[in-house]
């Protein structure tokens, strides 16, 4: 089976090498071409800059995306596919849009689009769904689903450390790039939790612009501090939950009690859960990202293609209507400005230097938080545990 | 596809009322026989007491072993594959002995023997471990690979309770039989992480007689307080590694610091964890008994089955040695007699009441333990954290 791998970076080179390594030579398997950038020096035969070179080669079968972002991603993968060649991306941000349009295109080429890497990197997430879904409704779904926020968290919260002192350390890591925003701010977990949604409930869910999303930028160590000493640890997650025909979905800062696999989800791993009819809580942990883990994941698509494993049809074709009522929560509110009157419609209280807002909906929490940061660039805020979380 | 139930009691009956599952309807999954004893009713008109109307019948494709035990379920698997019929069960007793029989026999039949039920219940452990093996060496196994013990250690560890008032709860909530032997000694587990040894490092350790076996039976609710007052929990595990063309492996109590994912596997949970070359540390949690979820786990195999997914193929032909010595571990040892002398080659420490023996190889320390028990049936040990688990 001829593979060609477009980009050479984390996730490229590390298929490459996985490839590559002894014991993986019995799957007969072989990079045909890696496509790297018109620039950059050509270190290996399989280099080229030419995208067509891949695409008019009938002896390629397979073709990696590796690229990331969104162009030109997306038209090497429509490229390909109507090449007639199958395509494994790890790819988050260019499916969490275009999923559907991939599918269609791989259909009517009749070869395969996996993806089991763009969600949970190495954790088996992608077809522990799709398996769950052969027997059972899934309508609840809730995850760690990203390891930088989770490393600044979990960094805060056993040293007690800044928010900006742990970011400069995952930066010189490497588990933080230099621009953090889709890391800290909830973007990375928002395209991880519409992958999800989309096949847990066969829909389309697309450019989720009406998805709430509150990140982890504000936190301070004082914070941090007060829910330790509320046996609480704090976690951003993504969650996202049906009934009938409506689903919501979130990604925020939530407070998980101490003897929790959440609150116990160290360093950069990733756990995400979901709930079946039959199967009840079922939970996977492992390295959400990293270039063995990540690439590891897009070799058993690679394998699943040669074995001709087929993985869940979905058409994305359920009209489901985005309810942001369809969850109450309580919510822990730090603002320097007196947030009494924005929130008059819900029961309050104090909590140390905080406010509770009580069963509040989460859209509406989330709209009310906008016009808190308006006024408090500060503000931070953290729902509690709740019967909306996965429990 | 036709499907024959051998047996009707909680594992059975859950297969039974999965395939009836409305939404399972589309999926064409039909029972045609369900096997009850002689001296049974029979209350529904697919019963019957006669084996050979199930062998004999050629429409049907899958014959489901639910019967549990050694005899006659051996006798009657073994049937089934030489009839040419598919077999799955979740009999882990069964497999831990005759998995290469059966599976010999699966191929020579040319039909598919699986069992993705038998270990970790409706969690998808046989199949994430044999997904993992086909890019990774995995040499390293550990879990929580029982409901029953890790419910009532979990129970000792929030209320306090003893552990003979904690059997007595579980028994009465059926979690635990009128027997608990298999359950709280053991048993249960060597036969789960047999039959995961088995797989991942192809070898065929059939009777597991030097497999190193301590239970929860003398635990005391002063044993949990003080480790509580360490930082630690204790469970119940199984676990195995390899190194080069060695392998040891154990069932024994063991302390988890609170911030483990094994310390804070709740209730009657299962939680299993291994480590790959590329993948790094994955684990499975979820419910590792129950009708639903062990059904759940029996009818995906099932559907394997009619979508031709092939699991991996094992010959069970590696030779391996069992070393005992593979792995040294600190242990904590509870005793009424003077066991110094017993344990005077290995650096000694009090710890409290206990005595802690350091760096002892476990195969040595169930040897010595076996000799303490003789003279003070009531001792207790348990190993620390270390670099023998997967950390």
């Amino acid at each position: 089976m001829n593979i060609a791998i477009l980009g050479f970076g984390t996730v490229g080179s590390g298929v490459y090498k996985i490839i590559k390594k002894a014991n993986m030579q019995t799957q007969n398997l072989s990079v045909s071409h890696i496509l790297i950038r018109k620039n950059k020096q050509r270190v290996l035969p399989e280099m080229t800059d030419d995208i067509n070179e891949i695409l008019n080669d009938k002896a390629t079968d397979v073709v990696v995306e590796a690229i990331g972002g969104i162009e030109p991603a997306h038209q090497y993968i429509m490229s390909a596919l109507n090449h007639g060649k199958h395509v494994i991306t790890a790819n988050k941000a260019v499916i969490a849009i275009y999923l559907k349009e991939f599918t269609d295109a791989a259909q009517a080429n009749n070869v395969k689009f996996y993806f089991e890497a763009s969600v949970g990197g190495g954790i088996p997430w992608i077809q522990g769904l799709e398996k769950a879904l052969r027997i059972d409704s899934v309508n609840s779904i809730s995850g760690i689903f990203n390891g930088t926020s989770n490393f600044i968290l979990d960094q805060m919260s056993r040293n007690g450390e800044s928010f900006v002192d742990v970011l400069k350390k995952a930066q010189a890591l490497g588990y933080a790039e230099a621009d953090p925003s889709a890391d800290i701010d909830g973007y990375d977990i928002a395209n991880k939790l519409c992958i999800s949604a989309d096949i847990a409930y066969n829909i389309d869910i697309r450019n989720h612009q009406d998805l709430p999303i509150f990140g982890i930028r504000n936190i301070t160590s004082s914070d941090v501090k007060f829910f330790q000493r509320k046996g609480c640890s704090v976690k951003l997650i993504g969650r996202t939950r049906q009934i009938g025909n409506k689903f919501d979905y979130v990604v925020e800062t939530t407070l998980f009690l101490n003897r929790t696999l959440e609150a116990n989800t160290p360093d950069n791993y990733n756990l995400i859960s979901l709930k079946g009819d039959t199967i009840g809580k079922l939970d996977f942990f492992g390295q959400g990202a990293g270039m063995f883990p990540t690439a590891n994941a897009v070799v058993q698509d690679i394998l699943d293609i040669k074995e001709q494993k087929c993985h869940l049809k979905r058409e994305f074709d359920k009209k489901l209507e985005y309810c942001p009522e369809l969850t109450k929560d309580d919510y822990l509110v730090r603002s320097n400005v007196d947030i009494r009157d924005l929130f008059a419609d819900y029961e309050l209280s104090n909590e140390g230097s905080y406010i509770m807002v009580h069963q509040i909906p989460v859209g509406e929490m989330h709209k009310l938080m906008k016009s808190v940061l308006k006024m408090d660039k500060s503000a931070f805020m953290v729902s509690l545990p709740s019967q909306g979380a996965v429990a």
